[in-house]
């Protein structure tokens, strides 16, 4: 079986590493700063937890589950452990509320998955599963209507890659939509202003923002 | 029958005057600088041509279809018709792209929707229907899923009198979300900048950005 390494062990990273394991898709790395401290209180099903870069080395495929305003520098001081590989982003860059909620966009007019692929040259970014509550990311049939997930990136075997990730997650494949190349990550992104309302209109419930057509 | 005033005669505000004097909604009344000629030039049902100043004044409820790039200049200039009316803001505010798609955002940060607001501190101003091709305004059941449509606004009981507009109009109450006041425009304006790569994917279908969940 291939490998997946998820960088982070936060709600999302942790929530995506126990699906992974558990449906069986794929041997499960986990990369973070303290692999031991993190090892010592997980409750999951079998993953890995090694340091960041040995975490990458295992895998050619690497998601990235890092708070999405911290990444961009994370990850560019990860730029020769990343060479070759598909990077997997699925975070959101936005500034923090003082309520907990996103903000505003941190690189408005840009995006989050433009930026690392600019610092990133030889790694084949792809920006996905950002558009929804994280439960939904590995559950989205438990939603009563079904979801969209939207694909952005410049590499095309990469995004082929990608959508099979998502189709072992449970994605039916006419409710993915490849949108085109990773600038088109800007608009996928710039749905992270909606969030913090529609959060407080329907409470902490699993949604995605998705398209009736 | 009460009237309905909206500004613009382009293809938005064309097809929501076609649509509500078809149901028999309103009386309709459309203001633009030269009513004479779209006059001449009109083939659809019975609605009534006056100049801008004109048609404010025939309704309580004015619905904004002008560009939404030019809609704060030209709306200011109407501050004291429009006091004490519902300024019910269905555009958009993006620069424009060569290719005539969306481009940027013109307010990031903020939104048409507050700006209006803060211009128009007498007028009660309402952002809905801002967040799907413009057929599906008003035939939203035409969808093969149902589509939501959201409404952001300061004023209640305008917010209200629009929500039984959009029942008129053949919105399911279920699918419309009161995401809260004036600012929450900035999420559903914000998704403006995923519509060109999703046209351009999709095609120039009717869909409406939507909540699965």
């Amino acid at each position: 079986m291939n490998s997946i390494t998820i960088l982070g062990s936060g709600r999302v990273g942790s929530a995506l590493a126990t699906a992974l394991a558990e449906k069986g898709v794929a041997d499960v790395v986990v990369g973070v700063r303290s692999p031991d401290s993190v090892r010592a209180t997980w409750s999951g099903p079998a993953v890995t937890f090694l340091d960041v870069s040995a975490a990458i080395g295992r895998s050619d495929l690497i998601v990235n589950a890092t708070p999405g305003d911290t990444s961009l520098e994370r990850l560019t001081a990860l730029k020769t452990e990343l060479v070759g590989k598909t990077l997997v982003d699925i975070s959101n860059a936005t500034t923090r509320s003082n309520d907990g909620m996103p903000g505003g966009l941190l690189y408005p007019g840009s995006s989050l998955g433009e930026r690392l692929q600019a610092a990133l040259p030889r790694t084949a970014v792809v920006k996905t599963l950002n558009t929804m509550l994280f439960t939904v990311m590995t559950a989205p049939a438990a939603l009563s209507s079904p979801p969209t997930v939207f694909v952005s990136g410049d590499d095309s075997a990469a995004k082929v890659q990608v959508i099979e990730l998502l189709a072992d997650l449970g994605w039916d494949a006419q409710r993915i939509i490849d949108l085109g190349d990773i600038e088109t990550a800007r608009g996928t992104e710039a749905l992270a202003v909606l969030v913090p309302s529609l959060l407080k209109t329907l409470g902490f419930i699993p949604f995605a923002i998705s398209i009736a057509r």
